[in-house]
């Protein structure tokens, strides 16, 4: 039982880059920044002259090159690199990215952030036709598929593939002679493409790797899009037109880093415009603001300046749990015992709380936080979330593909403040989310992915069709 | 040059505790809260029955009990652990605490947060009589003092010997029957003693690792006083009763953590209230606030609620910060390629920011940050600093014990303000931070040691007398 | 320049069993008997009711399994393992055997020893076809061989790939309900098969294997064969009866364990024989016998028994020279440093001395052997090689496959003598070694191959022809 | 339980230089060639113009030193270093050797090989009088006795120190200006000096550590003596003229690696002939000879050519048995499963086996390894040993204290012979071990220790008198 973890779980976060004779070291200071973005495993791809190399492992990035000699061997000017997301599942080497495939005509490198809606049914037919996996991920389809068509030039390879493949994806590929940049058509996953001082290209899922590794943003990658990368610069085309823009909301809600901009949106304002609009929405009375660390107190900082409560540090997170192989058992945890995070009776004693947090998926973590903050003395706890309730799965990239574990999916809002055991409850609404991102653009709700609040999905489901019609009906919807 | 990693060191924490079968596991989560306050080596000792085991590395705390099979074999109801802080200097395992010693006829475990003033001429003399040290720690000093005392019991030879050390110390010790906690006669360091619900008796440098473990606060170790803890319970004792409070206000400033209380008083909210202060102190137009993370993020709340400006996330601290092995060349980092703090610009563009920090040791970690802050787009940067200008060196456990490191011993307010190239700058007035705390004590300042911002000390210098007064006529004072 | 290392690499070593509880267990203890035929890395592969489960790592068998979870979770009652040989190459895990595929229709396991003659344009074939190799080794083609079959049976894909692959080979199969050994139409790689008292059958690349698991020998996988091993038996049926054996004399040499059986020969049996051979072969006087440890003290054992002479340990190995990261500098190693070999003055002071070494390969290793004995007071060293002169390359399965590097591809036996610094220098005969050999058989040559020392190959090519006749117009033959 | 492990401990090796730039790798490399002296643990102490520096730690030299940078900061042009023997108890780091001790007007590295019979009593004392031990090792007790001396010259300490320990010991010391070496006054521990091309000067346990770093024996340490070595040269003193010399005879018999002389008698040659003494002293009729490996090959070859049968490989030892965390289950061992130690049936099948040993301890090993034989098809297997009964304890360095694990301090030749499940049983008798060994001296038993076998020791045994006598109560002699 691990209450700490938040259950979503993000696919993975990329970073390429063109043109520097450090091209593998800033894949490594870009990676650093991305980290939040998975920490099962980690690797790296260099590209020396048409050669390439790679080295990649499970767990942290800084523990996947501890030796700095893993680092120092991928020389070349060009490189990708990759950060997985960690799950129970199969935990393996060999699904860490980046892939890489030596042919005797040809190499190939190939990173990838996202979930294949027709991956089933697109394997299979690979297998009956010989086709062999070496990894059981995903990601690995786009290389036999562009392998496997009979389109004469390279790039129309990668397109006819491109076309292929569905659901959310940003994939980056390295080729001999160049670095290819790809999104889906609904451009669900974050990309951004920026340049450093000496002209190396950068592409990255967030544009805080941008400031780590000093470089400037360009610009976003398009849905359907897809960029090549090479000596002579930036080349934009485009694999479809038939696009929609629908970013992945829970990127701002949760998932990217408060100083990454998406689509031209700041993600710390983002949050703190919605703590705003939360506290609008609120309608109980309270002494102090609290914000779950560290993913709310943008949030936090928001309904504060809205409501004109005091914004309080009444909850404490570790700075130090990356990696402990100690835990308290469950007899310690019922003794009080607890590791990462700490509620501060020196301030919410005697007090109402206005507990600020991202989302709610299974409810177990948002209990253990009232009951912490009641331990310490609050009198009061009223739960304020920063979205609207997460009822329905995500196929394009969180790790939520089933309705029975959202606590949303099968309760009422009454229902679940009584199983947290809060004073009141208040999500977002949907319309003050949209509005709170405000992305610059006609596309309907406000360019955003909301189909895990509303059900309404962006594109068919293919695969997934048919089992979530079935859950459909297993779960009542409240939303 | 590592801007980022503050050069003020805290000398250490230690846990103990008596009374509980899972004993070395709940030092183990102690000792986790307690992190911050070193990284260089853990240890932790356990009493078996009277036989003392120990197990000791150098690393943060997880990467010591990294093989849970270290931990496991700590058996018994009692144990003591130490954090130590990390300096460039005498990186050794043999200088990480606990300290075990067996006899003929007994044995003894130590740990020690603090510094002594009298170190060198005790270890000298000692020598001189055919003392052997197994450390180049002070720390040890106490054990030799201890086993040459010729009194006759051994509460009597630990008091004689607690009575020749001196300067500031929090001790714990092990012995076969007890653990004892001895506090220095000015209460320079922190130390507090709780309960568990199943009556096990815990000392620690902080409250904080008391919610951790499950514990409740009793009440804090007085200066000069020995507690001797053991299955009879708490017998409070003094080894000396020439005492005059005077807790390290830097505790409150910078090391310890925001949920902690010391002397009553929450570290948070005297930040916090440190924050509203400066702001009343401050005499700039300005359009938002900006804390440095993680240290002065309670005070920029203080400073925000008192001014009335946002508060905003305008610098972001990686969260995976803690081990890495590659760090940019020099020529990358001129290249702008930074790790662990990063600048928001989508949030300080074009704005007039007051930068909120705790001190200013050198003056390079602020010049860096206000540098980043302009780069991104901040049209102005106010520095206002939680805490009075830092001109003496402290000799009770900070590492700082020469004045030539200190900025605000060579330079003037404005002097310094120009070389962190900030637009303004203002420091916390001394009456302004002994407010802020607000400990209820009859003391001189408020019983607090400010000694480092008035260079008046709180007792003799003894060893260091000489050269402190050496560098005074090298460092023109100006506070 | 690492003299005392053989340039002679054995392509690894299998082991395979079905039907036991503790497989993956006996897997290991097997392999270990086995890390011998290589130490670049080692992996096992279980089959727990039709789900494959594999750990894989570089490093010696201990190292791979350090932790001794990685071969818990092994479960199952069936497993195999691989043990790879160290190469300077392409060092990557990827290349680490068993493989293990995963498909929608079902799961394959493989292990590999030997070198396939026509692996380059079957890789080739297979990728214009859109195949996607997860490897840089060989060893994979055989299971897309299999995967694109369109016999309508499994072993009917099975023979098919066997025989359309050439060259030297020894495979072990894992699928959901059996294990497949199968052996080249030459039988140049040993492959045995035995039975354990609980009735499960192991197979193996030596016997030596057996003894260390408690298992009884059966018989030798024969050339051509292909044997099924299941919950009903073992089954053995031929994919090929085109067959001549052609055990690689190699093996008897210097490549297998003493205590192994390889066609009913004990190879320390062998190269006692050798040896006496070889003293009946020497034409000098000497006054003691000294084996270069470990391979050849069977064959100085049978070269002192035939000719009467003292056999003495004037060579002393380490023991303990696996892995040290610390190797002299070459000012070192001028100045006299040497870690894995000394001689010992006390045995060779004042001797004429028969240096019994196994076979020469480029000459480096005999050169400082007779260096250190000379040094070390021998007043004559005669070199006594336990094999023929190794002139040609192998392509089934030991590593040398240019003549480049041999030195009697490139001198006569004097101009050797004398590069070597040997007072003479003696080959056993190719006709003395067959019959120092004796397998029990009519085949030609005794049923051994010695291609590597007459230059006639036992097989077509393949991909090897055309670079092999260039490299004889290079390298004048001598033999 | 553990059959393959010799149940005899050696206590340490040491090894140290003066003069050579290259002090710590060449210390690094001497310790390499004594590594069969002490696996526990192991450290290097280098002397860098008056500044000691160290890196020890538990595991392999390999092991300790895996990072080449804790041998790299042992700047400096003299060292020593040492390893440790394995044992049960009391592992942790602190024991480690060398010690380091840094005063504040000196600095002192230490090394020992060897036991004290009176540090319990020394410690004690010391103890009493406030010395405080940083370590449970008794070779801590020099350096306290040496800084306590009231002698006022630094080598008048030492010599007061060494004739105040009583006992087994080689000493090497190491002070800003010197090294120093000393030898007990039996010389009962070997200790050999040798000299570089370069002029420097090595000291170490065994002469086969010259060969390793290219020295030359120039000669071994005398009983009684201490040995000055500095930038003047070597200096030869005596701390006593009260001397006999009693070399460890089983120093030759199973601990020194044969290629080292020790009091000028090559070990390997001393146990051929220990082997061809046994030969003569053999009352049976056999096939062949079996030595088992390693340590009794030697004296296999001697029995071999003095009694005319054939010397046979019927025993195999992996050689890859260092370090495995895998170990076979009771329940498999049961089944057969052996990882260290083979039978060759090929070898023993059907042959009358005179197995070679050179001792026995427990009777365990012996008991399994006959069993070994028999199970390998062997009609009857004769023990010979070449070494007489072991049935009293060691107190001057092997780690056997005690009469009760001894199997000859309890049985009969034919009570032992029964129990190992031999058809005979020989032991070497001990005019003949003398005679084999062989130094050129006058002293009482040819100058050697053989106070084991006989049960009358060389010196008294102070702290170990009493329970000594007690056991000869409570164990029947039958020797």
């Amino acid at each position: 039982m691990t209450y700490e973890v938040k259950s979503l779980n993000e696919e993975c976060g990329v970073f390429g880059i063109w043109g520097h004779p450090d091209a593998a070291k800033l894949t490594y200071f870009g990676l650093y920044s991305l980290q939040h973005r998975g920490q099962e495993g980690a690797g790296i791809l260099s590209n020396d002259a048409g050669q390439l190399k790679r080295h990649r492992d499970m767990g942290l990035l800084s523990e996947v090159f501890r030796d700095p000699a893993n680092l120092d061997k991928l020389t070349g000017k060009a490189a990708i690199g990759h950060v997985r997301y960690a799950t129970a599942g199969e935990a393996s080497v060999d699904n860490i990215q980046p892939f890489m495939f030596k042919f005797h005509d040809g190499q190939l490198g190939l990173a990838h952030n996202g979930n294949l809606t027709n991956a089933v049914s697109l394997r299979r037919e690979l297998e009956k036709n010989g086709a062999i996996f070496s990894s059981t991920s995903d990601s690995e389809i786009l290389a036999h598929l562009i392998r496997r068509s009979h389109n004469p030039s390279f790039m129309g390879k990668v397109k006819e593939a491109l076309n292929t493949i569905k659901g959310g994806f940003a994939y980056l590929l390295m080729i001999e002679d160049k670095l290819i940049a790809a999104l889906d058509p609904n451009g669900f996953r974050p990309l951004s493409i920026g340049k450093m001082a000496n002209g190396a290209i950068v592409v990255s899922s967030e544009t805080c790797a941008f400031e780590v590794v000093g470089a400037e943003w360009i610009r976003d990658v398009n849905p359907g899009e897809v960029v090549i990368i090479d000596d002579n610069g930036i080349t934009y085309d485009n694999y479809t037109t038939d696009t929609q823009l629908a970013v992945c909301s829970m990127e701002y809600i949760y998932f990217a880093r408060p100083d990454s901009n998406i689509r031209g949106v700041n993600v710390h304002t983002a949050r703190k415009r919605m703590g705003a609009q939360l506290a609008r929405e609120f309608k109980h009375e309270a002494d102090i603001v609290v914000g779950v660390p560290n993913s709310s107190l943008s949030a936090a900082m928001g309904f504060a300046e809205e409501s004109g409560l005091p914004n309080e540090m009444g909850l404490i997170k570790n700075q130090y749990t990356q990696r402990t192989f100690i835990q308290p058992t469950q007899e310690l945890r019922e003794q009080g015992v607890r590791m990462k995070l700490s509620a501060v009776s020196g301030v919410v004693k005697g007090k109402r709380v206005v507990m600020i947090d991202d989302s709610i998926v299974r409810g177990t973590t948002s209990r253990r936080i009232v009951q912490l903050l009641k331990e310490a003395g609050a009198t009061e706890v009223h739960v304020a979330i920063g979205s609207p309730a997460l009822a329905y799965p995500c196929f394009y990239g969180i790790d939520i593909q089933t309705r029975k574990e959202l606590i949303a999916a099968n309760h009422t809002v009454e229902e679940i403040r009584e199983i947290i055991g809060a004073d009141s409850l208040t999500y977002l609404s949907i319309d003050g989310l949209i509005d709170s991102i405000g992305i610059d653009t006609d596309e309907p709700n406000g360019g955003l992915c909301v189909d895990y609040f509303t059900g309404k999905y962006s594109t068919p489901l293919y695969d997934y069709e048919k089992s979530y019609l079935e859950s459909l009906e297993e779960h009542t919807s409240f939303y």
